[in-house]
Formats: C-alpha cells, structure tokens, sequence
C-alpha cells in the first residue's frame, strides 16, 4: 500500500473538521489515505461505510500493527462499484501532508562512499571510512510536508544544503534485534531531504545544523515493506531548479538498512512511527567546485524510485 | 508547585488503572501529585472532589497552560480539612515516576568552564570556549524515572558516565523569542543525569554516546518557575556511592538560560514539555586521573538545589 496523510483540495482553508480528521496547519481535515490507480482511497469513508473499525491516522496505523494493515487491504480489495464516492478523490484533487510526525528521526552520516570523500574534502569530516555507522538525531519538530516550504534565514546560514535519503518507517518496537530479524520492525519506506546548514554545527555537533524547523522534508507517501522488492536497490536522485545534482542507487550505502537497525537498537529502543534516515549520497552543496548552496526561490526535488518525488520550494523566513 | 508523576505504593504491581491514570511499565497506575509538607496530593482526585477539570497526566498539564496551574493551586489553597483521605498519601508511600515524556531534550555541552577544560583533555574536544551553545538531541527513548536503572551493557560500554545537569522544562511555545522574554516560555525546572557512553560517540557525534535507553534519568518533580528565585544561582553536585564527584553552581554557566532559548528557538520551535539539559560542570569520571565510569552495582545520586536529588543504580544489562 501507498500511505499517505492529505487534504482534499476542495476542503482546504475552510477551518472545518469532519468528525475523523485532524485540524492541518491552514485548518483543513488531514487523512488517512492509500494512493492506487491514479486515485486516492479516504481510509476512514472506507471504514466507516464497511462498519471496519480502523485508526484514522498514519501514526495510530502504524502502531495498530499488522491487523489494521490486513484490515485496510480487505478494504481495498473489495468491489470498486460498491465505493462510496466521498472515498474516491482523484489524485491530482488532494494535497499530500506529513505523512506522521515520528517520535524520533534517527539519521545516519557518511553513509555512501563517494560522500565520505566528498565531506572529508568540505566538511572537516574523517576521509577514512567510519567503522561504526554515525548516528544523529533530528526533532520531529525539524519534520515538514510535501510542498511546504523549506526555511531559509539568512541571519543565521548561508550555507543551505540538501541530502537526500531512503528513511525507513518503524513498524514494531525494536531493542536488540539481529540483522536477519531487521525487516521484521520495518513498517515501510519514504524520502527524507536531509536539509542542514553547514554553519550551524556547533563544535562540531549537527544537531542544530540539522534539526532546524522544516530542515526535515518527509514524504509524501509512506510505502508499506512487501511493495518495495529490494530497498537495497533502489535508485535515488534530488534536483534543484530540476538540474541533477544527486545520482545514486541504495545499493552503495556503507551500512545497509539491516545493519543500521541492528546497531541502532542495541543500545536505543525503535518504536513504531520512529524514521531513520539512511544517508545520502554524493553531491551535496558543500561538494561542489565552488560550494552551492541553497537560496530563496530555489525548489528542490528528492526522488527515489519506488516511492515517489518530494518537493519543496525554499523560502525567506527571516 | 513540586509536581510529579507518582504511584501510590500499596497500588504497585496490581496491574490496576483507575479512571484517570495510566498504566506504569509495572502495571501501576500513574497520577499526577503536588509535593506538600512532607506529602503528596493526588491533583485528580482533589479536583474530582472539587468538580474541576484538570488535565490528569503532567504532560498535559504543562500544555494546558496558565489555566491549570491557577485551578490546581486554587484546589491546593482550599481548606485542608475538606480535603478527600485517598487525595493525599505521605510522601513515604509514594513512587516518583518519570514526570513526563519530553518531546525533545536538548542537550547543552561545555557550558561549565572548568568542564571545558576538563573534555578537552579527556574527549578530544576543543580547549578554547565555545563561541556559541555546543547543542545535541537526547530522544525520548533515552528517559527513565527516579529510581530506576541506568542500563550498563559491558558489550557495548567500557566508559559509562555521569553529567548532573538542570532540566529547564518548557511550558509555552516558543520561537525565536529574545533573551528578555525567555523566561516567559518556562514551566519550571528539574535535574537531568546526563549519562554517556564515551565509547560510543560516532565519528564524534554524541547522539547514540548519549542516546541510548536509560541515558536520560529526569525528576524526581518538576518545580513551577515561581518557585526558584534564580535559577542562575543553584548549587549542583553529584555522588556515586556516596562520594562526591560534581560540585558547582548554576552561575557558573557559560551560556545562561535565557539565552540557551534564545539560541535554540531561533531556528527550532520549544514545545510546551520539551526539556533543556543545560550543561555539567567539571568532575565527569572521563575527567578523572586515572578516568572513574560507572559499573553495576553503583549507584548515581544527582542534586539540584530547591528541587531535590534523583536516585539512580548502574544494573548489568547484557
């Protein structure tokens, strides 16, 4: 299934709340939806119509485990004809939103070799390669939507700089669990553009360079584990102003998905809704001959295949 | 106010949960109480009695504001005559729990000078002060209530350490907010045992040294702002087994409170119940001769002035 959080388009701005929804923030109803067939199904209408009790939240939807997902595909499953027609929005009718706010978003730095040679070069970071992977956290309140905007104040960076990364959505609590056991806590994937402003590390910490509000682009869809064949294999791009800048495919991480979910938890217990950003690869702004740095009026695109494109303009926001 | 999150001990390990509390992790059920004379008022019930509304975990609490804070002290100034017996219980009979689940827990490194000093003969961090807030994350995973174990796992850490900090612990939303108005957005204050693993810093990232489950001993209550005269000017100290290891005080502080604010919310939101680790002073065991870590068995007792002292053991955890 393809998850996601929206609006429908006709209802935004309107301030109302259907009795399901939660308030987004231009107050329209945020909900539960799965994109098929150039489509969007509400999950909730389907729910309602067919007496199935299901959370009304992506977040709920995750930690309800495996019988809320079993109960969605009977949904989806049955008769197309019997739909009601407040569940079906075309595609192009709603506007996707977070997909959930995660408890925490986990990221994992020097994750792909050539960005390893790339950082060591702009970044003060070490040319050898890490022997464990390195871990960050970023705030759930750095986490913005499709299409919102990312915030560029120029009284504190003027060194902007995107990443694009696969992020794995937790599905089960996960402490100490083996690499063979890994997939069996992942819930699903998605994007993340790993926004950060380089002159904003502080002594050498990334959390405030990566942890600013809307630094944190995530979506715009939650693509649950058994449609994604090999999350080690997918391709993965982002583009600024549509001019390629990243290029890569998963299959080039240093720590693949398995071993970063083992390492993570054993020491850190992963809970459902939790996101871990799995690196990025090479051809970041700081990479560049000379430097190139994100600036207002910019829009960014981050790709990867399987899942979808996330989208952000980059605004003023002093 | 000295709130907290307690169980009543008689309740212990009943697996009971009353109407309004939730269920601890050993099945008992959580309230929320205000310390008093050597006793603690079960805020709920007081204002069952009463018929008032109040938020009945220490969360919500903090995010419902002003409001509740006027209500509960109107119920605690009420005759203490008419007050109901299950409303209060000696401070004896009570377990403090973790007061609450932060959003987010920032964390403030070197900002005690002679800490400085201290790290960077121990922790390859930099001799010169920081010229601005060395800030990192601690995830919500990361807390545990007085009492409770500090999780030691020999597989993982050979260099488990302490950090007694002062919790600021927000109540108002705050973005970019001045110095001057700092304060405005506080809800009170706590003490944070900092604890990390130095072993596990990765690539010089402190998020996992510092993350893991355990790390983040907080409580045992919450103390109201109106409460601390100065909250830039309270002895801090620590013990392992009884021995004195950090002795200090708050105006020692490199980068005060108000602007600690300042500097985060100018690029990151302050929640209502996020919670500020505002720096250790000198005497860490990494800064010893020879270096002093934890070991099971011992046992952590972190204090802050006007708020009391969080209890914690070091358990083998492997």
């Amino acid at each position: 299934m393809r998850l996601l959080t929206f609006t429908p388009r006709a209802a935004e701005g309107t301030g109302a709340t259907g009795p399901h929804g939660t308030a987004g923030t231009d107050g329209a109803t945020e909900r539960l939806g799965v994109e098929t067939d150039g489509t969007v199904l509400d999950l909730a209408v389907l729910a309602g119509h067919a007496g199935v009790r299901l959370p009304h939240d992506l977040l709920s939807f995750v930690q309800a485990g495996p019988a809320a997902r079993q109960a969605a595909r009977e949904l989806l499953a049955a008769d197309p004809a019997h739909r009601p027609t407040e569940a079906v929005h075309r595609l192009q009718d709603v506007t996707p939103r977070v997909p959930l706010r995660p408890g925490k978003i986990i990221g994992v730095g020097l994750n792909y070799i050539e960005h390893v040679e790339e950082s060591s070069r702009s970044l003060d970071t070490d040319k050898d390669l890490p022997p464990r992977p390195v871990l960050f956290g970023k705030p759930a309140t750095a986490v913005t939507g499709p299409g919102q905007p990312i915030l560029h104040n120029a009284d504190l960076t003027t060194q902007l700089d995107w990443e694009c990364e696969l992020a794995v959505v937790i599905g089960r609590t996960a402490f100490r669990v083996s690499e063979e056991e890994a997939y069996d806590h992942v819930f699903g994937f998605s994007i993340i553009n790993d926004i950060s402003a380089r002159d904003q590390r502080r002594s050498g910490q990334w959390f405030f360079s990566k942890g600013q509000d809307s630094y944190a682009p995530f979506g715009p869809v939650i693509v649950t584990r058994d449609e994604i064949h090999d999350p080690m294999a997918l391709d993965l791009s982002l583009r600024v102003n549509g001019v390629t800048k990243q290029k890569s495919n998963t299959r080039h991480m240093l720590f693949p998905i398995a071993r970063l979910i083992a390492d993570i938890s054993s020491g850190m217990t992963l809970e459902p809704g939790d996101v871990i950003a799995t690196g990025s690869p090479s051809g970041v702004g700081a990479g560049m001959v000379p430097p190139q740095f994100l600036r207002p009026g910019d829009t960014v695109e981050a790709t990867v295949e399987g899942i979808g494109t996330l989208t952000n303009p980059v605004v003023d926001a002093r």
